[in-house]
């Protein structure tokens, strides 16, 4: 099966949005095994959209058309498919039906439906209806000459509402026998050339399952792919090298598929009866953030300090005045003094501390921006690592907190 | 002057990527008000990429082509607009001179080229070769027929600066006398249908300026965009508008063009020398933040509280514990007692509280997911707002951060 994605909407072609709407309906195709081998944008102009249409038709089997479903002069989804097809536009009675209750539902009674939305109706004979349960357009689906065509609304939420309920299931039922079953393997603490140096020979020989290594905001993700008859089949086909790669680099392994490094932690945390209470100064609330994005986090989080000036560090975490004129707010003794303060103050398993300097400006050649202490006490020890990070002030606090969380993750894992 | 975005990369086919050069190029040409009407991807294939620029060259006098020029196999720009265009592919001694003490630079003597490597320096017959300071893939710029082709690289660091040196000059000159200038006015406070509203007539006359109005975050923004003979006539025309919607709305203007929220609070406290701390529940360190992102925060920003549990409230800031009983955690009379306990705690002029439910547990009947009081103390009295929002966990911290923003704004305007 051949397809092919058509965007919609003059704002794409202004730069005023970024089409995400195809690149999700991209990676659902890759995981049925469908090729995708075009993407084209055009505004909402009917010559325009119909010369695009009407290549398409000529080279794919399955058509996604998003965006142009609205109820405004504009949208003109609906007239370049019925012009293309040959299929004339016909009123759905249903859908008029149900238009005009989602109105009431949502004005009342004593609302007049404005008439526009009246083309929010009208499908090319022989569509079957998507339903849309977020919005008010619905989408289509037309088979015409053995080539499918799928008309969805432009609003990326509802899209993927839609797509889920009236797309995805024929096309599983299309491509048993070939779907692909991904693992996403994600690592932290190691480059992606140290992790490829790692597991050389399983990239060199891979055929069924596929590896592929992706690299995003410190962390290394490594994409298991198998093509198989069934998820079950792709899964068994996938385990002896997600096995082999955990066996080799278990160590900076934190979490397979989506799971997030905050949510894997809160887990180790509850799972071990611990909590952990926080004190930042160059990250300024971002690993607390992160912590608390977790739902239940509440559970092993209960209180963090930002202490961003020396004032702050000594009267809520106690460190003490003279480590500031000795070593400076930026050295490790402060961020072990910081780190074992906010345990104690918070009475909790793990202190957990950051002091640095995250730019543009309070650098020196002896500290310079970038410079950071990250510190975990625990009831055994304090932990302080050392890092000299590049970059602007928010990757600085980005990759501090990473570092931060990295530390407690391994800690917090036995 | 028509012109067409060619996206070339199988990784932009998988959805493993987002295409963000297209977006980017759509704003600039639309900028010097060059009328984009196609954009198409296509993968690392010969036959389909040829198909995809013979139809370009059909229809567009501008043909921009990102991606495809690296080294490998893969990479098949320049194959593409050689074969397209009968311009056989020559090499470039000086690029190829340029390549080598690139790769001597990076690894030393000894090191030898990759043979692959010698590809970067073949270019279409007559090209103009674009140079990149930041990779080792060089662009080229042709002219055939009247038509102008232009190929880029789809990092996009290296695309940025490549077009600002390379293509933006040749757009400047080609469209002098009728650029694009635009002006954003970002507003929070306020939705958009209300701001429609009160703009109606405007928006009804509109023509040279134009308004657009667009919706992210909770927040609006209108786009004035004036077409001119340069950025000060531009300007000039857009003086008027800018001045009666600042007149009508400018309660809930908070800035102009890409200045943050974060950043307009941090020159308002610096202006009347003002120190703020916060104590933050649900949000859990995201106002601290984004306070923090802004460089120089630390000048009106010393210290923060996240307290989660009801102990810490107490311990942190002195919220009697009779309030938690009496009232709950999350409540009016708790906000306020967080907000006036971190002033009084921290010695600032204003403290800023926020406590609520964000969810997906923890909601009652009486207290909902996603209620949520937001106090400010400031020496004259203490403002609570009470809020009710809709959503997801990350989105109810997200319009409660903002909110609370909004009201450190409004009271440290003037």
């Amino acid at each position: 099966m051949r397809a092919e994605l058509i965007a919609i909407g003059t704002e794409l072609l202004l730069g005023e949005i970024v089409d995400t709407n195809s690149p999700f309906l991209a990676r659902k195709l890759a995981e049925y095994g469908i090729n995708l081998y075009y993407i084209s944008t055009v505004g909402d102009n009917l010559q325009r959209g119909l010369q695009v249409l009407a290549r398409a038709l000529d080279r794919s089997d399955l058509i996604i058309i998003t965006g142009g479903l609205g109820p405004t002069d504009d949208d003109l989804t609906r007239e370049i498919v019925s012009v293309a097809t040959g299929c004339e536009l016909v009123e759905d009675e249903a859908v008029w039906q149900e238009l005009i209750r989602w109105f009431e539902r949502r004005y009342g009674g004593d609302f007049v439906i404005p008439i526009h939305n009246r083309k929010q109706a009208l499908f090319p004979r022989g569509s079957k209806v998507l339903s849309n349960t977020a919005g008010t357009a619905p989408g289509f689906w037309l088979d015409v000459n053995d080539i499918s065509i799928v008309a969805l609304p432009g609003v990326p939420g509802e899209l993927k509402t839609m797509f889920a309920k009236g797309v995805e299931p024929a096309l599983q039922l299309a491509c048993a026998g070939q779907r692909l079953v991904t693992r996403n393997l994600n690592f932290i603490g190691i480059g992606e050339s140290r992790l490829e140096d790692m597991l050389a020979d399983l990239f060199a020989e891979q055929s069924n399952p596929t590896l592929a290594l992706y690299v995003r905001g410190g962390k290394v993700r490594i994409r298991l792919t198998a093509r198989a008859g069934s998820r079950q089949a792709g899964l068994e086909l996938i385990a002896p090298l997600e096995n082999e790669i955990t066996k080799r680099a278990g160590d900076y392994l934190y979490s397979k598929d989506d799971k997030t490094l905050g949510a894997i932690i809160g887990e180790q945390l509850i799972r071990h009866r611990l909590c952990v209470a926080v004190a930042e100064s160059c990250t300024g609330g971002l690993i607390s953030h992160t912590l608390t994005n977790v739902p239940g986090s509440s559970a092993y989080f209960q209180r963090a300090y930002i202490v961003y000036s020396n004032q702050a560090k000594q009267e809520d975490l106690g460190v003490p005045a003279h480590l500031f004129t000795q070593f400076g707010a930026v050295s490790q003794e402060v961020a072990q003094a910081m780190a074992e303060g906010v345990r104690r103050k918070a009475r909790v398993d793990f202190g957990l501390a950051v002091t640095g300097i995250a730019g543009p400006g309070g650098g020196s050649p002896e500290k310079p921006v970038g410079l950071t202490y990250i510190a975990l006490a625990s009831s055994g020890d304090t932990i302080v690592e050392r890092h000299l990070w590049q970059g602007s002030r928010e990757e600085i606090k980005d990759r501090t907190a990473l570092a931060a969380l990295r530390l407690l993750w391994l800690k917090s894992r036995c």
